[in-house]
């Protein structure tokens, strides 16, 4: 997590490069704000805040002076890498406004690790990920008034770095810009939760072996619009990928996937797919992991959730969610991700029918339900927890 | 290849939307000509002309008013889906000086095929090729001068539609930017034809069944920096793509791969891997097959290439190339582009050891040496062709 490594042109002995130093930060307020928007007319990912944070990078110099500025314009010589070759990453996280007006964000050091793993399968530059998370801290609390007051509502952050140099040669970037930006959003099911049906994609692929699924980059998602445009025109939501002859599930659409079912024993398990390379490591997908681990463990007991529970990184067939609904032992299926936090699902067009996967009456079943308790009480503060990093005022 | 279909929001009809139309054109010519280098300092894709063209898209209006002026800033919000999402395709074609100073364009029309593809890939908007190619006869004319004079040097042109829209959700995009620049380039191989070592990468992957390998989407080539890092680590020029565990040979870095090898009954094969949906289908790979069976069939001979040629689009494993190198049987391996038009292959890193194969005396082997001289005759004018598209003065 430090910054690359450079030679002296001299001596050829190794320089340490400038790392992201928040001692250097520059603060230009705007002195045109935009108007606050109603929160019920918020769409996801549309509305920006006041401000914007950029950090340069150059493979000369190292990390730049981060400045906070106005929300504005990205300005780039058109051979610059990021729009001929998807020289880009990204990270999505939150911040919440507790009912005290306490303002956190969740796990945020989840995505600065991820971060640095996805800039170093792109040969882009690592970097503090602490040093990062005080310049987020600064840029939330200029823009905290952004925060909608209403429950269910967040503050969803955007960190981006892209490669800026023109060069047309596929290449490692030579200069790359780290930018964050923050859009308010509601919550994901205003009306409560409503199951979504999904169709099982074979024809596109989101990931395979020696690819770049376990990272968030950019690449990864442009060539799934397709896929989910025609789940859309067969009637589904989104889509859930099936990967290989086997048709093992993977994610749902921009999500991580969890099926519960119980054994022939009789006992609930938990699946989730395995990181093999193809899945990508949510931050949700670890918390709801480790929230089920310590009820199971005891360390911190969940109501509602059964106390015998098998906890499952393992691959899944279609054939064997098939085989456990026919069987009455599907208990559920959900995505998880830092946009929706839990999606239940309801079906899956598969095979040119569809199956019908049990959910519970208010739209959420009897694991996603406690675990989603848990994990939104943590994230709006009624659940004290260590994975809430406090921005200060 | 027309514009996208709207409905007509009060009655429901399709409505056409309007295509790219070279009538619109706005030409803006630039106030501050930049110095052309010597040809001699030119390297690939760093150096670009006075102009570009722009065209803007969007979802209510279809294709705007092609503009052409000069090169100048992308200006981009900071939440645009080329940003975040690797909305990004593009295009690589060549302008070539003949000696009598006519300037041609090689085989636009399959640039205009293959782009529209992949923006039908990335539900990018469709758009008339013919028009497209109207409008860049326009730059490369008005930027004529740009093209070095000096044998074997030519203007690298480079189509590239990116989706501009700001919107986090992964969508289609609404809006969009088609912009046209262009390079100065020298010869690829300034000092005669010198092989290159290839590494044989089967830790990462380029495609696959399902993916993108076979459109040209910026998404395919960030992702294979770190093999082409990890190949020059181990002192090779590229890296070979190795698919499945059958180490298929598929690409040569951002190349097309051809192997030419003697059956068992000696008889030359030339062998190119057959486009399954993981292979680029290149111009000058398909150039080459059509030179090759134009040969074959009669329809015009190329001196020096075998009269008994059986040409091959078939899968190629590292187990046939070895056997048949063993055998002494293999001719040789080289790839194909419109960068490099022939890159022959000397060596293959595999499984730890090196496999050494045969070269020509100048570089080029029996095989790609024919070829190559045609390709390039026709290209630079000294050899007539229907390929060959005039640029009007």
């Amino acid at each position: 997590m430090s910054g690359d490594v450079a030679r002296d042109p001299m001596t050829g002995e190794a320089i340490s490069l400038p790392d992201i130093e928040p001692s250097r930060l520059q603060i230009t307020r705007t002195t045109d704000p935009k108007q606050l928007p109603p929160s019920s007319s918020l769409l996801f990912g549309r509305t920006f805040t006041d401000h914007m944070l950029r950090i340069p990078w150059s493979g000369l110099t190292g990390w730049g002076a981060p400045s906070i500025e106005p929300y504005s314009t990205i300005n780039l010589t058109p051979s610059a890498t990021v729009l001929h070759y998807a020289q880009s990453l990204f990270e999505g996280l939150k911040a919440y406004r507790h009912t005290d007006g306490t303002v956190t964000m969740f796990r945020p050091d989840m995505n600065m690790k991820r971060m640095n793993n996805s800039a170093q399968r792109l040969a882009l530059p690592a970097f503090n990920g602490e040093a990062l998370i005080e310049m987020i801290k600064k840029l939330v609390s200029i823009d905290r008034e952004w925060i909608p007051k209403e429950p269910g509502h967040s503050l969803y952050i955007r960190p981006t770095m892209i490669g800026t140099n023109g060069a047309l040669g596929v290449q490692p970037p030579t200069e790359a810009l780290l930018f964050v930006i923050c859009s308010p959003v509601g919550p994901y099911y205003p009306r409560g939760f409503k199951p979504v049906p999904l169709y099982g994609t074979t024809e596109y692929i989101r990931a395979a072996p020696g690819g770049t699924g376990a990272f968030k980059l950019a690449a990864n998602y442009a060539p799934g619009v397709v896929a989910q445009k025609s789940a859309a025109k067969a009637g589904y939501v989104q889509n859930l990928w099936l990967h290989g002859p086997e048709h093992y599930l993977t994610e749902v659409g921009t999500m991580n996937l969890f099926v519960a079912l119980k054994g022939e024993d009789g006992v609930a398990e938990l699946v989730t797919p395995p990181l093999d390379g193809m899945i990508l490591p949510g931050v949700t997908r670890d918390s709801v992991l480790a929230l089920a681990r310590n009820h199971v463990s005891g360390a911190k007991k969940l109501p509602g959730l059964p106390d015998k529970l098998k906890i499952s990184e393992r691959p899944i067939t279609m054939g064997e969610v098939i085989q456990a609904n026919n069987a009455g032992r599907l208990i559920e299926l959900f995505g998880t991700g830092t946009a929706a936090v839990v999606t239940p699902v309801d079906k899956i067009g598969y095979q040119g029918g569809d199956v019908h996967i049990p959910t519970g009456e208010d739209g959420m079943g009897p694991i996603s339900k406690p675990l989603w308790t848990e994990l939104v009480g943590i994230q709006t503060g009624t659940i004290q927890s260590d994975w809430n990093v406090v921005v200060p005022k």
